[in-house]
């Protein structure tokens, strides 16, 4: 299988009903898959060095799911793997008070890493087209009149567009990853919510109102990956009712995209270089 | 007069060697301009109150100018009539190790202020294509050799643009000025620098070396203004000669931006003004 066949940066439009949310065509080949998701992540952990060392390029991952889709676990799972020096993880709540009275990327943009690093965004600028869209929550935000037009959300698609742009021509890669659990998934993984002491405290009366507008974000799923899709910085969709299976794409998609940065250890500086002879004579004669 | 005089928003080409640097023209009028700065700038003020309790919309006023043009003088003399606690002085100097490892929009983003305040930017991101494009500095950037393009400077005036709509779309003014000294008046406040004991600590060789790409900078200035013009986010190229006239100018473009945003008080939540006869009881029953 090819990871092209996840992933939407403009050229086909998304239709969420026409995507598979589980691993059943790939069950039986459940063991192999898991260790080569073992592999894929030793080889971008290889990368990741050289790709710190020279700082040419910065790699930034957007998750977005539904509660209960396995954001966190992914996180844990799979990024484990990785050097965490340079490696951040931010985690986006509901913006603060400081934070909305700001532009709404304000918060996003102070987040992103160093080039030469990941950063891995767990919810990001894209709730602002989500959560914002499903309850209208702009209806609260203090701006001017000027700001609230017909085309409110349009407008913050080729916003983002525009930013995902600017990044790659500044030396950042962006991947957006959308975990597409089903209903059914996220009622079981609710349950154990209930159920299991260990994962007990995650339980939130508001995820089952959030449920509630299925339908709601479906809609505004499809129209913000539609509207923010783009070569530079692609969507992908991926079946979430299989961890493993989430677990095996992710590790495909990071080590393509790091593959795809060809980062090389940079070159030692000509005048460190120089020094060498002597630096080993120094070496050599200290007892 | 009018400040359009001065103002380059897209409509028309801004051309260095056309416009005055001085003030010859409205001399005999200083002192009645001069009564007028202050006059506008109360007014101003006034109007600073509503935005600030309104909360609605922001503004960044960005300055640029070669060396001793008066950046730092219109600051202190022009902003110092507005409340402080409604207003934040950012001024970007060489950026550091860490800004340089991020996005050149990183450091000046994260300084905007929130929106209902007044954000000064002395120098800003204009200096990247501006000394960058000067010095070609960039050629210095640990960036992916894909970034390295033809149209390095083209882009970054689109990714600007791009940046500023963003910006006015959520709630943000932006008045950009240009300071435009002369090379004969520049010589003079440099000397003026060596003989006065209370400037003789601005006094830095750079300059000089600045000023021998006197040439390359109107280049530098005239592609940067005319890439970067918009109706959001208009250039106002100003005489600088006469800091009495820049002052003057100044205090109008504030003015007339500010009025432009109709700031009004917000009304008070309906809660509280419910609560009000209560208010008046417990004060009157007060002793």
């Amino acid at each position: 299988m090819s990871i092209q066949e996840y992933c939407y940066d403009g050229s086909r439009r998304f239709c969420i009903r026409e995507v598979s949310t589980d691993a059943e065509e790939y069950r039986e080949m459940k063991r192999s898959l898991v260790a080569e998701t073992r592999s894929n992540l030793e080889k971008a952990a290889l990368l990741q060095e050289e790709m710190y060392a020279s700082g040419e390029e910065g790699l930034v991952i957007v998750i977005q799911a539904r509660d209960a889709a396995g954001k966190d676990s992914l996180i844990k799972k799979v990024f484990s793997a990785l050097n965490p020096a340079a490696l951040e993880v931010h985690s986006f709540k509901a913006p603060s008070d400081t934070e909305l009275r700001h532009d709404y990327l304000w918060r996003i943009h102070a987040s992103l890493p160093e080039r030469g690093k990941i950063g891995i965004l767990n919810r990001s600028h894209y709730e602002d087209v989500l959560v914002v869209r499903v309850h209208r929550l702009d209806a609260h935000y203090r701006i001017p009149s000027r700001c609230r037009t017909e085309d409110f959300f349009e407008r913050r698609y080729r916003q983002l567009r525009d930013f995902e742009t600017y990044l790659y021509e500044n030396g950042y890669r962006m991947i957006k990853l959308f975990l597409n659990v089903s209903r059914e998934v996220q009622k079981e993984r609710f349950l154990e919510r209930i159920e299991r002491n260990e994962k007990h405290w995650k339980l939130s009366s508001s995820d089952m109102k959030e449920r509630a507008d299925w339908d709601a974000y479906d809609e505004a799923y499809e129209a913000c990956i539609n509207g923010t899709a783009t070569p530079e910085a692609p969507w992908y969709v991926l079946p979430a009712d299989n961890k493993w299976f989430t677990r095996y794409l992710v590790s495909r998609i990071l080590l393509e995209t790091m593959e795809a940065m060809h980062p090389a250890y940079p070159d030692l500086d000509p005048e460190e270089e120089a020094r060498i002879p002597q630096v080993m004579e120094e070496l050599e004669s200290d007892p």
